[in-house]
Protein backbone atom coordinates (compact mmCIF):
# COMPACT_ATOMS: atom_id res chain seq x y z
CA UNK A 1 0.00 0.00 0.00
CA UNK A 2 2.22 2.84 1.40
CA UNK A 3 5.25 1.17 2.00
CA UNK A 4 6.88 0.78 -1.28
CA UNK A 5 6.74 4.92 -1.72
CA UNK A 6 8.50 4.97 1.93
CA UNK A 7 11.07 2.47 1.02
CA UNK A 8 13.39 4.64 -1.39
CA UNK A 9 13.26 7.24 1.07
CA UNK A 10 13.94 4.84 4.28
CA UNK A 11 17.06 2.90 2.23
CA UNK A 12 18.74 6.12 1.60
CA UNK A 13 18.34 6.93 5.08
CA UNK A 14 19.73 4.00 5.96
CA UNK A 15 22.62 3.17 3.55
CA UNK A 16 25.80 5.05 3.66
CA UNK A 17 25.24 8.10 2.04
CA UNK A 18 26.46 11.41 2.74
CA UNK A 19 22.48 12.30 2.90
CA UNK A 20 19.42 12.21 3.87
CA UNK A 21 20.53 11.87 7.59
CA UNK A 22 18.61 13.14 11.27
CA UNK A 23 18.18 16.72 10.09
CA UNK A 24 16.08 15.22 6.78
CA UNK A 25 14.42 12.68 8.97
CA UNK A 26 13.63 15.33 11.50
CA UNK A 27 11.64 17.12 8.95
CA UNK A 28 9.52 14.32 8.39
CA UNK A 29 8.75 13.37 11.89
CA UNK A 30 7.41 16.83 12.21
CA UNK A 31 6.07 16.52 8.77
CA UNK A 32 3.76 13.62 10.26
CA UNK A 33 3.12 15.19 13.56
CA UNK A 34 1.54 18.03 11.12
CA UNK A 35 -0.37 15.88 9.57
CA UNK A 36 -1.68 14.35 11.98
CA UNK A 37 -3.17 17.55 13.24
CA UNK A 38 -4.92 18.47 9.97
CA UNK A 39 -6.39 14.68 10.00
CA UNK A 40 -7.92 15.55 13.25
CA UNK A 41 -9.32 19.04 12.46
CA UNK A 42 -10.47 17.31 9.08
CA UNK A 43 -12.39 14.79 11.31
CA UNK A 44 -13.96 17.68 13.24
CA UNK A 45 -14.68 20.19 11.09
CA UNK A 46 -18.79 19.75 9.85
CA UNK A 47 -19.58 17.55 12.76
CA UNK A 48 -22.83 19.29 14.61
CA UNK A 49 -21.35 18.57 18.01
CA UNK A 50 -17.91 20.78 17.40
CA UNK A 51 -19.67 23.27 15.59
CA UNK A 52 -19.07 25.84 18.33
CA UNK A 53 -15.25 25.62 17.84
CA UNK A 54 -15.60 25.15 13.84
CA UNK A 55 -14.25 28.58 12.95
CA UNK A 56 -11.08 27.69 15.40
CA UNK A 57 -10.52 24.56 13.63
CA UNK A 58 -10.84 25.54 10.52
CA UNK A 59 -7.90 28.22 11.21
CA UNK A 60 -5.99 25.47 12.96
CA UNK A 61 -6.33 23.33 9.80
CA UNK A 62 -4.96 26.11 7.57
CA UNK A 63 -1.78 26.84 9.57
CA UNK A 64 -1.16 23.03 10.25
CA UNK A 65 -1.45 22.29 6.18
CA UNK A 66 1.03 24.80 5.85
CA UNK A 67 3.44 23.77 8.78
CA UNK A 68 3.14 20.16 6.84
CA UNK A 69 3.90 22.26 3.30
CA UNK A 70 6.90 23.85 4.96
CA UNK A 71 8.42 20.55 6.75
CA UNK A 72 7.97 18.11 3.64
CA UNK A 73 9.90 20.61 1.32
CA UNK A 74 12.52 20.58 4.37
CA UNK A 75 12.93 16.98 4.23
CA UNK A 76 15.21 18.05 0.44
CA UNK A 77 16.64 21.23 2.08
CA UNK A 78 18.41 19.52 4.53
CA UNK A 79 19.45 16.74 1.94
CA UNK A 80 21.07 19.76 -0.17
CA UNK A 81 22.67 21.55 2.72
CA UNK A 82 24.32 18.88 3.92
CA UNK A 83 25.92 18.03 0.06
CA UNK A 84 27.14 21.56 0.23
CA UNK A 85 28.76 21.36 3.34
CA UNK A 86 30.07 18.09 2.43
CA UNK A 87 32.26 19.36 -0.62
CA UNK A 88 33.38 22.28 1.60
CA UNK A 89 35.31 19.54 3.51
CA UNK A 90 36.44 17.77 0.67
CA UNK A 91 38.77 21.59 -0.77
CA UNK A 92 42.12 21.47 -1.04
CA UNK A 93 44.11 22.16 1.81
CA UNK A 94 47.65 22.52 0.97
CA UNK A 95 48.63 25.90 0.80
CA UNK A 96 47.98 28.30 3.54
CA UNK A 97 45.92 30.00 1.11
CA UNK A 98 44.07 26.41 0.57
CA UNK A 99 43.26 26.65 3.78
CA UNK A 100 42.07 29.75 4.18
CA UNK A 101 39.48 29.25 1.83
CA UNK A 102 38.58 26.26 2.68
CA UNK A 103 38.09 26.97 6.24
CA UNK A 104 35.75 30.24 4.93
CA UNK A 105 34.20 27.66 2.73
CA UNK A 106 33.30 25.30 5.52
CA UNK A 107 32.43 28.06 7.75
CA UNK A 108 29.78 29.42 5.39
CA UNK A 109 28.12 25.78 4.73
CA UNK A 110 27.82 25.23 8.20
CA UNK A 111 25.63 28.19 9.02
CA UNK A 112 23.57 27.43 5.80
CA UNK A 113 23.77 23.49 6.65
CA UNK A 114 22.10 25.40 9.98
CA UNK A 115 19.47 26.68 8.48
CA UNK A 116 17.53 23.91 7.68
CA UNK A 117 17.38 22.14 11.27
CA UNK A 118 16.53 26.23 12.70
CA UNK A 119 13.51 26.00 10.32
CA UNK A 120 12.60 22.43 11.52
CA UNK A 121 12.58 24.00 14.64
CA UNK A 122 10.58 27.17 14.51
CA UNK A 123 7.79 24.97 12.59
CA UNK A 124 7.54 22.33 15.18
CA UNK A 125 7.35 24.78 17.68
CA UNK A 126 4.55 26.52 15.47
CA UNK A 127 2.85 23.61 15.37
CA UNK A 128 2.63 22.30 19.17
CA UNK A 129 1.33 25.59 19.98
CA UNK A 130 -1.72 23.92 17.38
CA UNK A 131 -2.15 21.29 19.99
CA UNK A 132 -3.68 22.19 22.66
CA UNK A 133 -6.73 23.72 20.56
CA UNK A 134 -7.04 20.41 18.91
CA UNK A 135 -6.64 18.51 22.30
CA UNK A 136 -9.57 20.72 23.48
CA UNK A 137 -11.64 21.40 20.69
CA UNK A 138 -11.19 18.80 18.34
CA UNK A 139 -13.20 15.18 17.38
CA UNK A 140 -12.72 13.53 20.92
CA UNK A 141 -12.62 9.99 18.88
CA UNK A 142 -9.08 11.06 17.45
CA UNK A 143 -7.80 12.05 21.08
CA UNK A 144 -4.94 9.29 20.53
CA UNK A 145 -3.43 11.39 17.39
CA UNK A 146 -3.51 14.32 19.05
CA UNK A 147 -1.03 12.31 21.51
CA UNK A 148 0.81 11.38 18.79
CA UNK A 149 0.83 14.62 16.93
CA UNK A 150 2.33 16.14 20.37
CA UNK A 151 5.29 13.29 20.56
CA UNK A 152 6.71 13.58 16.44
CA UNK A 153 6.55 17.49 16.60
CA UNK A 154 8.73 17.08 20.38
CA UNK A 155 11.02 14.54 19.24
CA UNK A 156 10.71 16.14 15.74
CA UNK A 157 12.20 19.84 17.50
CA UNK A 158 14.60 17.96 19.59
CA UNK A 159 15.83 16.17 16.94
CA UNK A 160 16.27 19.39 14.29
CA UNK A 161 18.36 21.00 17.70
CA UNK A 162 20.67 18.32 18.06
CA UNK A 163 21.72 18.92 14.38
CA UNK A 164 21.27 23.35 15.06
CA UNK A 165 24.21 22.05 17.72
CA UNK A 166 25.94 19.43 15.85
CA UNK A 167 26.65 22.54 12.98
CA UNK A 168 27.02 25.05 16.00
CA UNK A 169 29.92 23.20 17.63
CA UNK A 170 32.13 23.88 14.67
CA UNK A 171 30.93 27.74 13.84
CA UNK A 172 33.46 29.84 15.01
CA UNK A 173 31.37 33.02 15.24
CA UNK A 174 30.64 33.31 18.61
CA UNK A 175 28.20 36.50 18.14
CA UNK A 176 26.51 33.78 15.29
CA UNK A 177 26.44 31.32 18.53
CA UNK A 178 24.65 33.20 21.32
CA UNK A 179 21.77 34.70 18.46
CA UNK A 180 21.22 31.34 17.35
CA UNK A 181 21.02 30.47 21.17
CA UNK A 182 18.74 32.80 21.70
CA UNK A 183 16.35 31.90 19.65
CA UNK A 184 16.23 28.51 20.44
CA UNK A 185 16.70 28.59 24.16
CA UNK A 186 12.74 29.82 24.98
CA UNK A 187 11.55 27.90 21.89
CA UNK A 188 12.54 24.71 23.96
CA UNK A 189 11.31 25.47 26.86
CA UNK A 190 7.44 26.61 25.42
CA UNK A 191 7.56 22.96 23.27
CA UNK A 192 8.91 21.39 26.72
CA UNK A 193 5.92 22.60 28.56
CA UNK A 194 2.97 22.67 26.04
CA UNK A 195 3.48 18.81 24.82
CA UNK A 196 4.27 17.68 28.45
CA UNK A 197 0.13 19.37 29.31
CA UNK A 198 -1.07 17.91 25.97
CA UNK A 199 0.37 14.46 26.63
CA UNK A 200 -0.82 13.97 30.10
CA UNK A 201 -4.46 15.15 29.35
CA UNK A 202 -4.54 12.89 26.15
CA UNK A 203 -3.55 9.79 28.97
CA UNK A 204 -6.02 11.06 31.32
CA UNK A 205 -8.55 11.01 28.93
CA UNK A 206 -7.32 7.30 27.59
CA UNK A 207 -7.41 5.82 30.91
CA UNK A 208 -10.77 7.31 32.42
CA UNK B 1 13.81 14.95 -4.62
CA UNK B 2 12.11 12.39 -1.92
CA UNK B 3 9.36 14.57 -1.22
CA UNK B 4 6.95 13.73 -3.88
CA UNK B 5 7.26 9.93 -2.65
CA UNK B 6 6.33 10.79 0.90
CA UNK B 7 3.71 13.14 -0.16
CA UNK B 8 1.10 10.73 -0.90
CA UNK B 9 1.39 9.16 2.61
CA UNK B 10 1.47 12.51 4.48
CA UNK B 11 -1.97 13.62 2.28
CA UNK B 12 -3.84 10.27 2.94
CA UNK B 13 -2.46 10.93 6.54
CA UNK B 14 -3.81 14.50 6.80
CA UNK B 15 -7.21 13.85 5.30
CA UNK B 16 -10.41 12.90 6.37
CA UNK B 17 -9.80 9.25 5.41
CA UNK B 18 -10.63 5.63 7.91
CA UNK B 19 -6.32 4.98 7.74
CA UNK B 20 -3.36 5.67 7.78
CA UNK B 21 -3.79 7.46 11.48
CA UNK B 22 -1.68 7.40 14.18
CA UNK B 23 -0.67 3.73 14.80
CA UNK B 24 0.33 3.45 11.33
CA UNK B 25 2.71 6.97 11.70
CA UNK B 26 3.70 5.80 15.12
CA UNK B 27 5.45 2.51 12.81
CA UNK B 28 6.85 4.85 9.91
CA UNK B 29 8.85 7.19 12.95
CA UNK B 30 10.16 3.78 14.34
CA UNK B 31 11.35 2.62 11.32
CA UNK B 32 13.12 6.38 10.40
CA UNK B 33 14.42 5.34 13.61
CA UNK B 34 15.49 2.11 13.16
CA UNK B 35 16.71 3.08 9.52
CA UNK B 36 19.21 5.69 11.58
CA UNK B 37 20.77 3.09 13.39
CA UNK B 38 21.84 1.09 10.18
CA UNK B 39 23.02 4.81 8.80
CA UNK B 40 25.86 5.13 11.76
CA UNK B 41 26.35 1.33 11.68
CA UNK B 42 27.35 1.56 7.94
CA UNK B 43 29.47 4.73 8.58
CA UNK B 44 31.20 2.82 11.12
CA UNK B 45 31.74 -1.07 9.53
CA UNK B 46 35.32 -0.73 7.48
CA UNK B 47 36.37 1.97 9.52
CA UNK B 48 40.28 1.55 10.95
CA UNK B 49 39.31 3.63 13.63
CA UNK B 50 36.17 1.27 14.55
CA UNK B 51 38.07 -2.09 13.63
CA UNK B 52 37.78 -3.27 17.18
CA UNK B 53 34.03 -3.36 17.29
CA UNK B 54 33.43 -4.26 13.99
CA UNK B 55 31.41 -7.68 14.26
CA UNK B 56 29.41 -6.23 17.29
CA UNK B 57 28.17 -3.31 15.12
CA UNK B 58 27.76 -5.70 12.45
CA UNK B 59 25.25 -7.13 14.81
CA UNK B 60 24.21 -4.02 15.32
CA UNK B 61 23.02 -3.64 11.63
CA UNK B 62 22.03 -6.93 11.26
CA UNK B 63 19.13 -6.26 14.05
CA UNK B 64 18.44 -2.57 13.06
CA UNK B 65 17.36 -3.64 9.60
CA UNK B 66 15.46 -6.84 10.45
CA UNK B 67 13.34 -4.12 12.73
CA UNK B 68 13.14 -1.42 10.01
CA UNK B 69 11.78 -4.01 7.23
CA UNK B 70 9.07 -4.83 10.18
CA UNK B 71 8.31 -2.04 10.66
CA UNK B 72 7.80 -1.07 7.00
CA UNK B 73 5.22 -3.58 7.36
CA UNK B 74 3.18 -2.17 10.44
CA UNK B 75 2.99 1.02 8.63
CA UNK B 76 0.37 -0.78 6.24
CA UNK B 77 -0.71 -3.68 8.77
CA UNK B 78 -2.07 -0.93 10.86
CA UNK B 79 -4.12 0.64 7.82
CA UNK B 80 -5.46 -3.08 7.08
CA UNK B 81 -6.73 -3.70 10.89
CA UNK B 82 -7.91 -0.23 11.16
CA UNK B 83 -10.37 -0.58 8.16
CA UNK B 84 -11.82 -3.82 9.58
CA UNK B 85 -12.74 -2.14 13.25
CA UNK B 86 -14.29 0.71 11.24
CA UNK B 87 -16.43 -2.38 9.09
CA UNK B 88 -17.74 -4.01 12.63
CA UNK B 89 -18.48 -0.69 13.89
CA UNK B 90 -20.74 -0.54 10.92
CA UNK B 91 -22.54 -3.61 11.20
CA UNK B 92 -26.66 -3.54 11.63
CA UNK B 93 -27.82 -2.99 15.66
CA UNK B 94 -31.59 -3.50 14.57
CA UNK B 95 -32.55 -6.75 16.67
CA UNK B 96 -30.87 -8.25 19.79
CA UNK B 97 -28.92 -11.03 17.85
CA UNK B 98 -27.71 -8.23 15.36
CA UNK B 99 -26.10 -6.48 18.38
CA UNK B 100 -24.84 -9.22 19.74
CA UNK B 101 -23.01 -10.09 15.98
CA UNK B 102 -22.05 -6.51 16.30
CA UNK B 103 -20.51 -6.66 19.97
CA UNK B 104 -18.46 -9.77 19.31
CA UNK B 105 -16.94 -8.39 15.97
CA UNK B 106 -16.14 -5.46 17.49
CA UNK B 107 -14.42 -7.39 20.60
CA UNK B 108 -12.83 -9.18 17.96
CA UNK B 109 -11.44 -6.26 15.66
CA UNK B 110 -10.58 -4.22 18.51
CA UNK B 111 -7.68 -7.11 19.41
CA UNK B 112 -6.43 -7.56 16.10
CA UNK B 113 -6.14 -3.40 15.61
CA UNK B 114 -4.03 -3.59 18.99
CA UNK B 115 -1.78 -6.03 17.15
CA UNK B 116 -0.40 -4.11 14.85
CA UNK B 117 0.83 -0.82 17.71
CA UNK B 118 1.37 -3.43 20.06
CA UNK B 119 4.08 -5.38 17.54
CA UNK B 120 5.48 -1.22 16.85
CA UNK B 121 6.17 -1.30 20.81
CA UNK B 122 7.93 -4.64 20.81
CA UNK B 123 10.15 -3.33 17.92
CA UNK B 124 10.70 0.05 19.43
CA UNK B 125 12.17 -1.75 22.64
CA UNK B 126 14.32 -3.63 20.59
CA UNK B 127 16.10 -0.95 18.77
CA UNK B 128 15.46 1.20 21.97
CA UNK B 129 18.46 -1.53 23.22
CA UNK B 130 20.62 -0.98 20.04
CA UNK B 131 21.26 2.52 21.10
CA UNK B 132 23.75 2.22 23.76
CA UNK B 133 26.25 0.13 21.74
CA UNK B 134 26.02 2.73 18.78
CA UNK B 135 26.45 5.57 20.71
CA UNK B 136 29.35 4.21 22.85
CA UNK B 137 31.39 2.43 19.62
CA UNK B 138 29.84 3.60 16.28
CA UNK B 139 31.42 6.73 14.47
CA UNK B 140 31.41 9.44 16.67
CA UNK B 141 30.98 12.10 13.63
CA UNK B 142 27.21 10.51 13.31
CA UNK B 143 26.64 10.92 17.52
CA UNK B 144 23.83 13.39 16.53
CA UNK B 145 22.24 11.00 14.35
CA UNK B 146 22.10 8.32 17.10
CA UNK B 147 20.51 11.49 19.48
CA UNK B 148 17.66 11.48 16.81
CA UNK B 149 17.28 7.51 16.48
CA UNK B 150 16.55 7.08 20.17
CA UNK B 151 14.09 10.22 20.10
CA UNK B 152 12.60 8.83 17.26
CA UNK B 153 12.03 5.05 18.89
CA UNK B 154 11.02 6.75 22.03
CA UNK B 155 8.37 8.89 20.52
CA UNK B 156 7.31 5.64 18.33
CA UNK B 157 7.31 3.38 21.11
CA UNK B 158 4.94 6.50 23.18
CA UNK B 159 2.65 6.85 20.08
CA UNK B 160 2.05 2.70 19.48
CA UNK B 161 0.85 2.76 23.40
CA UNK B 162 -1.32 5.53 23.14
CA UNK B 163 -2.84 3.40 20.00
CA UNK B 164 -2.88 0.29 21.96
CA UNK B 165 -4.71 2.18 24.89
CA UNK B 166 -7.60 3.45 22.59
CA UNK B 167 -8.15 0.19 21.80
CA UNK B 168 -7.88 -1.48 25.59
CA UNK B 169 -10.21 1.36 26.47
CA UNK B 170 -13.12 -0.82 24.18
CA UNK B 171 -12.08 -4.15 25.20
CA UNK B 172 -14.18 -5.90 27.64
CA UNK B 173 -12.23 -9.20 27.93
CA UNK B 174 -10.49 -7.79 31.35
CA UNK B 175 -7.84 -11.02 31.47
CA UNK B 176 -6.47 -9.77 27.85
CA UNK B 177 -6.21 -6.33 29.02
CA UNK B 178 -4.03 -7.45 31.94
CA UNK B 179 -1.94 -9.85 29.93
CA UNK B 180 -0.86 -6.76 27.46
CA UNK B 181 -0.13 -4.43 30.39
CA UNK B 182 2.29 -6.67 31.39
CA UNK B 183 4.17 -6.92 28.69
CA UNK B 184 4.18 -2.93 27.93
CA UNK B 185 4.68 -1.92 31.65
CA UNK B 186 8.43 -3.15 31.84
CA UNK B 187 9.10 -2.75 28.36
CA UNK B 188 7.99 1.58 28.74
CA UNK B 189 9.98 1.82 31.82
CA UNK B 190 13.35 -0.15 29.74
CA UNK B 191 12.66 2.26 26.56
CA UNK B 192 12.04 5.72 28.90
CA UNK B 193 15.62 5.01 31.13
CA UNK B 194 17.76 3.76 28.11
CA UNK B 195 16.71 6.88 25.73
CA UNK B 196 17.44 9.29 28.80
CA UNK B 197 20.79 8.09 29.19
CA UNK B 198 21.66 8.16 25.62
CA UNK B 199 19.84 11.67 24.80
CA UNK B 200 22.18 12.66 27.72
CA UNK B 201 25.05 10.82 26.45
CA UNK B 202 24.78 12.97 23.06
CA UNK B 203 24.27 15.91 24.17
CA UNK B 204 27.24 15.87 26.53
CA UNK B 205 29.25 14.57 23.36
CA UNK B 206 27.49 18.01 21.23
CA UNK B 207 28.56 20.49 24.01
CA UNK B 208 32.09 19.90 25.40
Amino acid sequence: MYQDALKKYLDDLAAKLPAPGGGSAAALTAATGAALISMVANFTIGKEKYKSAEDEIKNVLSSSEDLRRKLTNLVDQDVTAYKKLSSAYKLAKDSPEDKRKRHQAIQEALKEALAAPLEVCKCCHQAVKLCPIIAEKGNLNLISDVGVAVAFLESGFESALLNVEINLKNIKDEQFILGIREILEPMEKEVDAISQEVTSGVKKNLTR
